[in-house]
């Protein structure tokens, strides 16, 4: 699904102080060297992590044969193919894409199946949205055909707009207007006094992820939920839309899922456990993931009359949308009904699964994943990765037929399911769930992708990894390597808006989430991962709606498909370089630094919060916010809060410095013995591998985050209250934010002991 | 004038440090004793700087007799009374309004006159836009009648929409949108490749002062310049529109002046001297305040067509307003036809002046002023402060008429021609210049008001004096003081923005940049002066349309009129307190701690400049911008910047500690006189008197800034490329943002002169 523009914000970007960790790190790991825009791609003679010299010459000789067999007309008419019939989950064109790709992986030389799951997943049979007072008004919810969009006018198959795992209803309330639907903004309302219990509430979509829209609505007594799309975020206000550019026109919806994701991906009916026909699973009523009030998505053609029609206090400045009208909260006096029905039933999803296994070390899986199922056509999400994926598997599978063969196995996958909810992945995951953890050593994803620039998100220790990788691969529009197009990007955008100076040699990578297949594989099994995609120059305002086409794709996105070849030559220079690189890719140094600025930011965290509220405290003795306050709008005071104790954090200080000493060690060892000749490293390297494979694992913890054990990684995880955007140390972070100081203090425990885990198995590799 | 919302913002507040700075010097000076919400009215036995303890409660008790003949139903019959008929400059309601007052101050008891003055006042005969291509719309240049509005149906003597003292023309040309028109807007233009010259430039309200809009339109080439008031900034964005809210409704206009007042204010034939019948004036073509192009200001609803024709690129982000479509910079395919013919001519000011002998010291001035006239109605702006000063007047001659007697003169004006360029207090300032130099002790200015919270601006030194009068005088809505509700008001954003205690015992003190009748006494003539108005809670979108009227007022504005006599009472107090406190008010450490606080600024903004001039070279010479750039829209880099040479800052901050030192021991000194009893204090306060009266002129240049002579302020001044907003020591500020290190240098020694200057003289009253 990624969420385009709204919600994938890694809310915890690395900060200053991470980079100075970072340009620390690479005194120990060899910089990527391009950290000057000028920089030329590597020559034949370039460093690479994991390879000694001459190793690396010739992995650069097996990319250049990679590269050639990558065309952008593959990429353009297998994706034509793919998105030319709406292909959600239990559509025909679902299950005929799976077995397109099925063929093709086979034609190409792959040892290919369908693994199959049967899953709830629900389609709606009527959805309806109606203002009945103060005046009438019936919101459409298909999307009208547009001119020259040849997918559009294929209404026959497509589902209407909806919210997959919303519950039924039949409801008729006064409506409230919420902003975001965010905890911040229910905040806001009580100190207005306007609560929503009882009533619609009417959301926009961004701010935080759209799952969370619905289950706070009915956290706050809400009997339904409206999500629509303001014409300010992705439609008129940033573009012309479509079809005169790529924005979302007034009929446009986005649809999408509002499983409570940041409790488990995946089937609702079996957390934990692959969705296989004899699995054992919940009854309906006991799925937590599953809301409990009915909600829709409409467009913003259909959200005016409703915001015109809303009475009450102005909304706040931020509330306020691009909507011609002035922006108010309600309650009433607009009263909508609204109605969801829905057919609940099993649908089967198809797992594309194809593998070369390795000729050295078999037992070491390097897995490549994206999804094919879409909402409605799905060119740009996810075909736009999907068929980048399936360009690197012909031209592995062509290097395979000439005899070449990996040293580690590689597993290409095309998950089905992921749009409800990640199900594809999740339930192989959960099904393959023990060998996994025993072999996988690195999973790389992709899912949306278009013009720009490359972003990587992952393992911070896989920093330099990716960042070698970037140098290597030309951009296609300026002909600079897309690594000294991004960190140049970084650049001039760090001195526009401060003028200071970004020196990193080396990507960032955002710290992951949830939003797309990684999750099930980092966040629930442990395992080394990264996401790759290029973004930031596409007019994309047509996300989860029936005009993400071919045809928008070829005109607004990536018109001349080198950006998807792009893709391909990343993502198969990651894979192709863990799998053949006699050591496994890692610089521990990068990732303990990345530790060091969270935590950081965690003593920050409790300081900032114990100062504000010492300083509330003061401002309600002295009662400052009625005098604050226009009498003739009357706002609450925010309530007085208990003081912040000072938490136990010596033992993560503790454990981080280790981390930080046990990090460099490992480093500097990594470096001697990726000199040494095979002969005499074989024990060293194998010991090293061994530890990598599995050293992520170190910092899950079988009891998961507090409420959700399913999410089992101690340093990332989708936000409780952001969804998509990440909470790095979450059990502490999470904890601190909502005041719950014991909590707090036993996730210092647990996430200091996991620390503690990782930097003994590092010690043990030396 | 006032700037409403936009381009009246102090761009230069006081920061951080010259909080510190502040609380430091409060050991020195008494603290209004207000820092705390809960703190009470002051007691017959407060302490009011100037004055002993038996005089302060004498004080006290005059100022109750004040208060008492204060009365809200005055303030309204008269604003309904001179709202009633158009009142610009050149009507007959005008005239009548001056002669209305005239009869009242004379009733009061006021030795009244009226003092006219001949002045260059263009008034348009035939104003027009039109849309010629590719489509036809022709704009409405009057405002129509607004049911439940009484006077917007007055429509005979209303001058048509348009901006006083731009030229003649007759243009048709391609339009280009140009946001704001400053001078960042002209720097993205030329990136972007797009140029105005010889075409239309569409401009919007807001982001610095309306006439540097047209003049750096005309810089770039443009022949003509249209200025729109978009629906974000005041219009739907904000708020219900007029009628049913107070918000600009979609036909409503802004008119005002566009005279290049940032040169010289006043009449733009006769500047630095008073406009009297014999003055010798400037031939018409040698008039520098007079624009070269036409300029009209047009409606939302008028430019909605306009922006909808433009093509060209999409505006950058922060270009986009509120009008619900895609935002275009052009140039073309819109063309227009804009027409401005003027009937050129002379008319005549009446300011009302009328006065009250002082009995002790009658050569010592303290005077209060307002305007009268308006652009249409001008309920709010400017008769909202009118009606308070007239209060004031009537009050005080009550006072006079029982048998009290002015320690010193008191000079109440009311000022005519403001709104075209404070012409009618820059004439007579200029006309009296010599007197006012030797006898202005302080001006106190007000303009518009409404419900809300005390905003006072002014001289640095004055801050505490203005405290103490806000300190004592109570909150209509609340019943706290208006100190502490405006001190609070300020810790409220201050946590919710931050987090962060602002602990400040004293209301801040805006530095003064222009847009009211303060301008000539401070910055031409060097006279202590300050602003005062109640702002904050008022739904206030109609600044300078025909809707600013006695029905918005009363409905949206202040209702009970109750912060119109407010204002009357901080005012007077202000005034009163001057008048009769054996010591003029000052507290010299406030004044030496926003100067340093000034100072480092200066120096930050230097080495910020410098530090970010290395990065961009080292980004040129790394062609960084090409690969941040989407090649599909190409953007060029900014232009090389020559190195920023450190600048000779010594001589400037040995002044400022030398100040630093000065201020301390002159207020020890003037605490010390200050208990003294009468007798023996005579002498000392004779020559403390003597110093304060004319003490601000120090800071004065007579060479004024570079290319404006008549500015002569060398710390306060409205910003060359702000209009309105100040500038702090705006002779080296100015020269560093222009890059102009010779200028910076040469200023610094005339700031550090001045500053020693005004330190002298401090030591001179010990």
């Amino acid at each position: 699904m990624v969420a385009a523009k709204f919600g994938s914000a890694a809310v915890w970007r690395r900060s200053g102080v991470l980079l100075a960790g970072a340009i620390g790190a690479l005194l120990v790991c060899a910089a990527a060297g391009a950290g000057s825009a000028t920089t030329e791609l590597a020559a034949g003679g370039a460093e690479i992590l994991g390879f000694a010299a001459s190793g690396a010459a010739a992995e650069i000789e097996l990319e250049r044969r990679f590269d050639s067999d990558l065309s952008a007309a593959d990429l353009r008419s297998w994706m034509e193919h793919m998105s030319s019939e709406p292909n959600h989950v239990g559509s025909a064109h679902d299950k005929a894409n799976a077995e397109f790709q099925l063929k093709k992986f086979r034609e190409w030389g792959w040892d290919a199946s369908i693994e199959t799951f049967s899953v709830l997943y629900p389609t709606p049979r009527e959805v309806s949205v109606e203002l009945v007072a103060p005046t009438h008004f019936t919101a459409r919810m298909t999307e009208p055909p547009i001119a020259g969009d040849t997918t559009s006018s294929k209404l026959k198959d497509q589902l209407p707009a909806y919210n997959v795992y919303g519950a039924d209803g039949d409801v008729t309330a006064e409506l409230v207007y919420v902003n975001r639907g965010m905890p911040e903004d229910y905040k806001e309302l009580e100190r207005q006094g306007v609560s929503v219990k009882g009533r619609i509430a009417l959301t926009r979509y961004g701010g935080g992820w759209r799952g969370l829209k619905p289950k706070l609505a009915y956290e706050h007594g809400a009997v339904g939920c409206l999500i629509y799309s303001d014409p300010h975020d992705d439609g008129y206000g940033e573009g012309e839309t479509y079809p005169k550019g790529g924005y979302r026109p007034r009929d446009a919806v986005q649809r999408g899922s509002v499983q409570d994701m940041v409790l488990y991906s995946g089937d609702p009916l079996t957390p934990g456990v692959g969705a296989t026909v004899g699995a054992k699973r919940l009854a309906l009523q006991d799925a937590k993931t599953i809301l409990k009030i009915p909600v829709l998505p409409i467009s913003y053609a259909a959200a005016e009359p409703l915001l015109a029609a809303l009475g009450g206090r102005v909304a706040p400045a931020a509330w306020r949308g691009g909507l011609p009208l002035t922006y108010h909260v309600g309650p009433g006096p607009a009263k909508v009904h609204m109605k969801v029905l829905s057919e609940w039933n099993q649908k089967t999803l198809y797992d594309v699964i194809a593998t070369l296994r390795g000729a050295q070390e078999p037992d070491r899986w390097i897995i490549r994943g994206n999804h094919h199922d879409a909402w409605v056509f799905g060119a740009t999400d996810p075909l736009a990765g999907q068929v980048a994926l399936m360009a690197e598997a012909r031209a592995i599978g062509k290097l395979y037929k000439e005899g070449w063969r990996p040293r580690r196995t590689l597993v290409y996958a095309s998950w089905d399911g992921e749009e409800p909810g990640l199900i594809g992945s999740t339930e192989w995951s959960e099904a393959h769930a023990t060998e996994l953890k025993a072999k996988a050593a690195l999973y790389i994803n992709s899912d949306t992708n278009g013009r720009g620039f490359l972003a990587v998100g992952g393992s911070h220790g896989l920093q330099h990894f990716a960042s070698e990788a970037a140098r290597d691969v030309k951009d296609p529009e300026t002909g600079a390597s897309v690594l000294a197009r991004a960190l140049t990007k970084g650049r001039v955008a760090a001195y526009e808006s401060s003028g200071h100076r970004n020196s990193s040699a080396d990507l960032e990578l955002d710290a992951l989430g949830s939003g797309s297949d990684f999750t099930p594989f980092l966040q629930h099994l442990g395992v080394n991962s990264l996401n790759v995609e290029f973004e930031g120059e596409t007019d994309y305002g047509v996300y989860h709606s029936a005009y993400d086409s071919f045809d928008h794709f070829r005109r607004f996105v990536d018109p001349t498909f080198e950006y998807g070849v792009a893709l391909a030559k990343v993502a198969g220079r990651l894979l192709l370089r863990a799998s053949q690189a006699p050591l496994l890719p890692a610089c521990e140094s990068d990732f303990a630094a990345s530790i060091a600025g969270y935590g950081d930011e965690l003593h920050k965290l409790a300081d900032g919060m114990r100062a504000k509220t010492l300083e509330l405290s003061t401002l309600l003795d002295e009662d400052a916010y009625r005098l604050a306050a226009d009498p003739t709008r009357p706002r609450a005071a925010p309530p007085r809060e208990a003081e912040v104790p000072y938490l136990n954090f010596a033992e993560l200080d503790n454990a981080i410095a280790k981390l930080e000493r046990s990090a460099r060690a490992f480093d500097k060892n990594y470096a001697r013995i990726n000199t040494l000749d095979d002969a005499g490293a074989g024990a060293a390297r194998e010991r090293t591998n061994a530890v990598l494979t599995e050293l992520e694992q170190s910092l899950t913890d079988s009891q998961g985050l507090p409420g959700r054990e399913w999410y089992q990684h101690m340093i990332y995880a989708p936000g409780l209250h952001t969804g998509y955007g990440v909470k790095t140390l979450p059990g502490i972070r999470e904890a601190i934010e909502e005041r719950r100081w014991d909590e707090a203090n036993r996730y210092i425990g647990v996430v200091s002991r996991a620390l503690n885990d990782y930097s003994a198995r590092l010690d043990r590799a030396i």
